[in-house]
């Protein structure tokens, strides 16, 4: 039987199995689970299933066990299964019968609802701010480079005059519509669980207003069916929100791949954010940039996991929910680094001079010369057909192009308007 | 040769493969773009490029199109490629060098965008307005039900008693994170990108501020290239928001199907709801519920598709973007359709009495079991191992359960509550 | 009620809700059902459920209806909800109580499961040999170009000489891996599945033999439950064949896109091949070739479609796999018009003359450079650091690059070995 | 500035961001690399590069290390990036000037690729045999029980007669198709990719048929540019491979967990397989079987993942390959463990006896009803009616039911067949 190829016993393996990597994993939660067992006492108190010195005790405990936590000497051993029954295993161990009253009037399922829900606001709350410095970022390097000229391509062919300006603070007014989704996700997480129980709530009076003012929950998810199925739904809101803000940086990141090629050479960064080939010696590659963009991709694909975990199940706990986790809680974590480093090294860009003249940009201005016979008179249709004309017989020369006046055009950035229509 | 197979030339295929089904996906955005003609039409009044009789006789024009359009007569004819060099047609026969006149300052990729952008505005309000129905309808079922007991499952295990207004409540709680979704979407679509012409803007001193007021947008896309990156994001926000609606309704369609089987037996319908068998003629099939869930699965797919189709281009105009439409356009629409006959037909639902003394149901109250020891002075987890005890050798006994009267539970649904949430 | 807005009735609203677009999608596996119904008909004169005259009558009846198919003359009216209830009703209207006997021993189910099995065999036969001339024409121009230097990139830098010869022998020995996955979905659906009948058999003494060899099936799907999931894992199959196959052209066309940007320069394709823009009137746009990147794209979402209609549904048939054939038979009839227009298409591409001289290649032959070192006896890794320095100092100046002979590199395209892997 | 916070400097962040977490998922692979640098090595003797004293000396080192490797006593300290810079280290150190010499005529890139070839060809073929215990575990399931009914389902409602037999072989032979992936899967990975050194070859002369055999390969993935592009490429083919099984897997794990619901009562497992609540002391959940479930589903996501990450990207390498070995290699690990799990837990199912007679299988047996009268001589539409009006007016009562005779029916499962089916 190969099961024991390993010396392996099968129970082992099925507990591995069942068990999976949650010790590591709920290290992420870990603190959370304490402010909510906190929480969830104070409440047992305020309905007298605590007393007074209980829940003394059980505070002094459970601040024992958060020091731990933030100091990183806190560890999830072997013998536990997950994060919640270490933590109840201390309590009960330095509180002897006090620590068996904590899990009065909740489940693990509601537990774990509400750790995550916690670990998700305070990380949603901080990939915003990130969201936003790296809006700042990309708006003042559209303000410092508004008078580079680049070309503009449509069809990967050349089109019309564009600007770095431009360029950068497209990016930065794209950011925006992501901030919408990360702003619903984190209203879908900012509702209270707790109290759900195993998913049908309890016969205990617990009071649940109480603890959504002690987490500091807008409100409360009030169904207890519903609340057990936040499970999936924030996580797939989650996904999505992440996955909006990734597609954005994804398409940047290809831009400045593109733009960093030779063939384009529009810009360029310092050697120390460039990577060597182990055959070619005088390769400069913008691995940073490449793997931000694979990073993004690869968190676009998170919502369609999640969805195949929950889909076309029954309401009701599903173990399966467990598999939730571990790609939500790394998929956070990726976000924010990724958002730091790129923030980071975006600054470091090097705009460089792009000849227009040069023959292969020689219809960049074709438009504008349209226009100008426009306000000489022409319909735009003729207008149209007699540049065309010059252009086939090879006597188009460039005009001096007209400025863009208009509201986000190159000569007309509107950063201000831009910086304002960030949602608070 | 096999192209010529069917008598059908290359150049015809060749035509057929890039227009595709643009004529008939098209007619659905007809009148959008018959809004925005006008729209830029007073514009270009606005800064002189039309005079006050020219743009009287477009405005004239553009409105006999709106009449057809909304009487139905409005066609495409096979020699147009799409909807806007068809109005472009029209009004450049029945106007002559007036009609020449309204492409100024604009581009086919603009046009497009706005009248994509009117469509998902209007159409997502529908959606909301369509979910809120949906949402009343399920709490009120929850209020004439919510004393009708149901066995809650755990792990499709029996676990503890729920009720048919928790259940309906549920669904409709859950409604309302979807709503945060189409609101984030609306916002999205909500934001001007006419004048962004082929992605750079234009050389003529246009008013954008001007054409958003008279469009309703709540403002503008401001940077042009921003603009015209919103193809794209637009429909993938568009697919992420119905998405996730439609995964609230497949599972509660899921639920449904489950629940009118035999071997649950919960509820069922009247038979103008069911469907019968070619082959078994006892057969009342729930095809509707399974058409809705199938509907709302295929819908998530969605987004995968938007993200395929855009991910990794650089930035400017792409052809590949014209296949964004046609399946968004079609999802807004089987959304609307889904909402309406689930609304309706779930008002059909016949609820069952459920005798919970039935042996499979004979330990749905431990917990509540438990829960008594636990008031009589018991800890929690000694009055656990007591009723799992009697449940192991058994000689467990279900209790009178106790009243649930926590918020959200079965006893306290919170109804009104969950009503004060529905976003505005 | 919103319902009626429109003047549709609930009732009518529901049919075509469950009806779909069953009728238009149907009339391309109508050929296939007439097939089986013969196939069918002998069977059960074979087992004595028929006479001889009544077989006689029911093949010229269903002959008849393969003509009218054939022709383009079939139809089916509003009042028949598919394919299937169509060819019964005619075969009862002209045949009378014959007609009525040609459901015997089978069920709806498996009339559309075998339908579809030789649907997509037909086809998947036909990509096949599509693709084998598409491999064919790239072998061909692999061999006209053979000598024409491309620079090679890696990150999207210039790093080594390649040549057109191997860039499109390349993607000819790429589909080869996508022919595995062709032949693969082609077993699958070469099994016959008629007789499973409702998902459960029957208690006539079916021939199941006799049919599969009528139709030309390699082999029975014997388990009927087996046969009746094959609903959703034939169209999963057949989905992740063609997005393989679509992966394999969009990426190709991207490099086509890309290579034919003023940027590159390394290709064009002749006028009637490319497209103008409304508004640029110098623009040449290469369209046909993003639409097939994004026909392709789109197709490789259809997997994640396939998957979420039926991923955790219990064994047995569900009405939501009614939605399974749409967009599969769309994909089979796209993937045959994308093969066709690429392999005409590509057959007009301009290889230009790239000047490999010119300064941003100048890095080209570095590792050609640090080969002849080595050649002269110096270890790779110093013979690396010797260029890299010149590179670094400027003093490097390209060699004449040595000639490549090893299998597969520029200079021994190895075309021969490449043809004879295409599996037969 | 937030990238200090915890006092990590940004050069380090940015290390690790491109490192990832290469050290640990390399350890799956460095058999493998050790493997190819031999071949390598044997290689550059034969063409002269290595002298045979040289060849002796690195056969040594490499095969020192994989001693270690087979040990368990191989590590990746962190100052390597990863598995092949510490080996070419480990050489160097050891050997001296020979240690550089192993890296002529080849670049990471096809270092990794070959690695990676090795390792999926290896764990396909475990897979596949897997696969075939767990296939033949069905079938011997499937002839236990094969005179055990059960009711057969469609659309969740009580159908037909179906049995145990039928069930289990029904997922047998559904396996089938899976291997058929599997094979191509492992067809796509089984060409030599050595030898393409960064994806455009190597002037060196070196001889790719030798390591071709060497490694034991089928053949050679000639065009180096197309070796290259089987980055992706084998990561997709392997996914979708993998996805198919586990889609067969999680529909049944799906079955299993529903007829273990006490509303069906099918089957059950013993104790030590199931699984306890941490607030319901009844309960046995089948938590390893949705655990199943949910890893299958979570596998059935990455094919999407790896579509992500690679589509769109032009031909050659860029870094965003990295990314695809980490879940892969997982999934491949993944998948050994369900099938091991899946294999032993299944032969633990405890089959119950159902008792058909219960009111809600009254019509199970109407179509065997039907086809009785069919017998007798009436046509099938008039039997259909006379049966369903019985039903209709509460009349009918259960034939005993006519025996089941043809191939793949519950009386005749064709075991042997299925088991020939199964792909050598």
């Amino acid at each position: 039987m190969k099961l024991w190829d390993k010396g392996i016993s099968i129970d082992k393996k099925i507990e591995q199995f069942t068990v999976g990597n949650d010790r590591e994993i709920d290290l992420h939660i870990a603190k959370y689970d304490v402010q909510a067992s906190l929480a969830h006492a104070k409440m047992l108190r305020h309905i007298g299933i605590l007393t007074g010195d209980e829940l003394i005790l059980l505070e002094q405990g459970l601040k024992g066990l958060a020091q731990q936590i933030e100091k990183g000497t806190f560890k999830i051993e072997p013998q536990f299964e997950d994060v919640h029954s270490k933590i109840e295993f201390e309590l009960t161990t330095s509180l002897g019968e006090v620590g068996k009253k904590i899990h009065t009037a909740r489940s693990r399922n509601d537990q774990v609802l509400v750790a995550l829900h916690l670990f998700y606001k305070d990380h949603l709350k901080e990939i915003k701010t990130k969201t936003k410095t790296f809006f700042d970022t990309l708006l003042s390097l559209a303000d410092t480079y508004k008078n580079s000229l680049l070309p503009g391509y449509t069809h990967l062919q050349v089109a019309m005059p564009s600007s770095f300006g431009l360029w950068f603070s497209a990016y930065a007014e794209q950011l925006i519509d992501d901030v919408f989704l990360l702003d619903a996700a984190l209203k879908t997480v900012d509702q209270n669980p707790l109290g759900s129980a195993a998913g049908y709530g309890s016969s205990f009076p617990i009071n649940r207003k109480l603890t959504t003012k002690e987490l500091g929950f807008s409100t409360l998810k009030y169904n207890v069916v519903a609340a057990q199925m936040s499970r999936g739904k924030s996580e797939r809101t989650l996904a999505l929100a992440l996955g909006s803000l990734c597609n954005t940086m994804s398409r940047f990141a290809m831009d400045i791949c593109l733009y960093n090629s030779q063939n384009f050479g529009f810009i360029s960064f310092p050697d120390q954010l460039t990577t060597g080939s182990s055959i070619m010696p005088h390769k400069k590659n913008p691995d940073v940039f490449e793997l931000i963009r694979g990073k993004c991709n690869k968190i676009q694909a998170l919502h369609t996991e999640m969805v195949l975990i929950t889909n076309n199940l029954p309401s009701g706990y599903h173990r399966d929910f467990q598999l939730l986790k571990e790609n939500s809680i790394a998929a956070v974590e990726d976000v924010k680094d990724i958002l730091d480093i790129f923030n980071y090294t975006i600054q470091k860009v090097i705009v460089k001079d792009i000849d227009l003249t040069d023959e292969k940009y020689q219809h960049l201005s074709t438009v504008d010369s349209i226009n100008n016979l426009v306000i000489e008179g022409m319909s735009f249709r003729e207008a149209y057909q007699t540049i065309g004309k010059q252009v086939q017989e090879g006597t188009y020369t460039s005009d001096s192009a007209k400025s863009h006046t208009h509201e986000g055009s190159i000569g007309n950035l509107c950063l201000e308007e831009i910086k304002a229509k960030f949602p608070k």
